[in-house]
């Protein structure tokens, strides 16, 4: 039975793009991914923690809380499972109360964490969530980037093939991520491969602070995976105008770059690709 | 120069693989990325933490070190860094040693960590390594997957098609991972998405744990991605024979995944796959 007051997000959510194809472009609507954090809290009954912080697509949320404790060690079997709920306390805000689980456990005491005794030290209000996020991000300072930065929808389409040309570690393995840093003509600065999406962004981004190159205006990335929320954050910090990816962003990535001022590009194929947010600075796509 | 000395992983690595082509297999050597865990230490004149460990490809890492401060808000630009070195104290074994980046940066105390407060709460030994991972697995008792179980290479290279016809969210969207689980006749047993690749499989096992269907003995796991050394730990949990990936496994998986028992397939793709360990279990591997 589902509240009338149920505040759930989906597992997808709509979004306005405009999608460029050669020199044309046109608004669509589209689905994306929905991107949200799950703060997981563990409780016996003389003790609770938060275990686990992770972002994540609604649904299955049980499970996830579940399979993720179980997969540590943490939950030795169902036995050891007296329940699950949302976390519908006071101190969590409306719209954050289907992004807390509470797991509760036979036994006074918590069993040992292993490698999660380290991550969550105090029992945290429910803390970390999206939308909180973007207001800290706002607390903390963090300007929005308005500059007058464009490129020709040329540049963007040819990106892939450009980063690829210079990356010998994916063309050995075919197993690795990649970040491409290159100028507004389309040329490549940097490439940084990792298995991991964010090592790689880091890496350029290291780069940059190393060679006294930050911050990045007038610059493009394009990372070889989808665009989470954390490569739009890591783009914010290291202020990038224009963020582009192979494959999709997912809900959260899109609030953010809209929030910040970011121009976020997702599914560069050939010569299409899809804008998410700020157009302005794609000069096909910001004729709209 | 190099010291002859040096025990720093390379970028990737060779693998002997068996390479399944329809009914055909031969064996042959491929190259893996490498995939090593990195511990960040923050030290300044008086104060010492350790605020992250990543898996990461090795290489670049003092820009990984820094970019992913920077990105984070701890490390306020290039005045702020005095040095980085790798830690080659005696307190790190010697295959470890570039696995930790000590981080130099002025002033007294550390700065403000934000999100990282709570992730790391002692300044721990160099601690987490990939090597020490996989004898705290033997430590805890995880035992060897050593079942008769076996699947014929047309089984497993159906599993991609069978598994997207089953996943309604990706169709949508175009932006989530997928965990699946098959019976050995190749049937889907059950389908999770997900914008995290963990959360996937994850959700996957809490749904196998909640519906009492653990260990999945004579079960086969395909996931989208790429396989990690964190995806073979989880199925290791949920005692899955056969884990197989869509794209490329990484070092550290293929080493888990042959020292428990795990057969790994990679590179899913028609009618052509790679087994990376125990290929006992694929029928026409076997007869290599």
């Amino acid at each position: 039975m589902i509240d009338a007051t149920d505040t759930r997000p989906g597992p997808t959510v709509e979004c306005r793009i405009v999608a460029v194809d050669g020199g044309n472009a046109r608004v669509r609507y589209d689905r994306l991914a929905t991107e949200e954090p799950l703060e997981i809290r563990l409780r016996a009954s003389n003790a609770r923690k938060t275990v686990a912080i992770t972002m994540r697509t609604p649904g299955n949320d049980f499970e996830l809380a579940a399979g993720f404790l179980y997969n540590e060690g943490v939950l030795s079997g169902i036995e050891a499972l007296r329940g699950m709920s949302y976390c519908l306390a006071s101190d969590v805000e409306p719209d954050q109360q289907y992004n807390v689980v509470n797991v509760d456990i036979a036994g006074e005491a918590l069993p040992a964490l292993g490698a999660l005794e380290r991550h969550f030290t105090t029992t945290s209000a429910c803390g970390v969530c999206g939308k909180a996020d973007l207001e800290a991000l706002r607390v903390r300072g963090v300007a929005t980037l308005d500059d007058g930065f464009a490129v020709d929808a040329a540049t963007i389409a040819a990106l892939p093939e450009r980063s690829r040309a210079a990356q010998p570690l994916f063309a050995t393995t075919g197993g690795l991520h990649a970040a491409a840093l290159f100028d507004e003509a389309g040329d490549v600065l940097a490439v940084r491969e990792d298995v991991g999406r964010h090592n790689a962004l880091d890496k350029l981004v290291g780069w940059a602070l190393l060679n006294r190159k930050l911050p990045l205006a007038n610059r493009i990335v394009l990372v070889s995976g989808r665009a989470s929320y954390e490569l739009v954050q890591k783009a914010l910090a290291a202020r990038v105008p224009v963020l582009c990816a192979v494959s999709a962003p997912s809900s959260l990535a899109v609030d953010l770059a809209r929030a910040f001022g970011i121009t976020l590009v997702g599914f560069v194929r050939g010569e299409r690709f899809n804008v998410y947010a700020h157009e302005r600075r794609v000069r096909q796509a910001a004729r709209m």
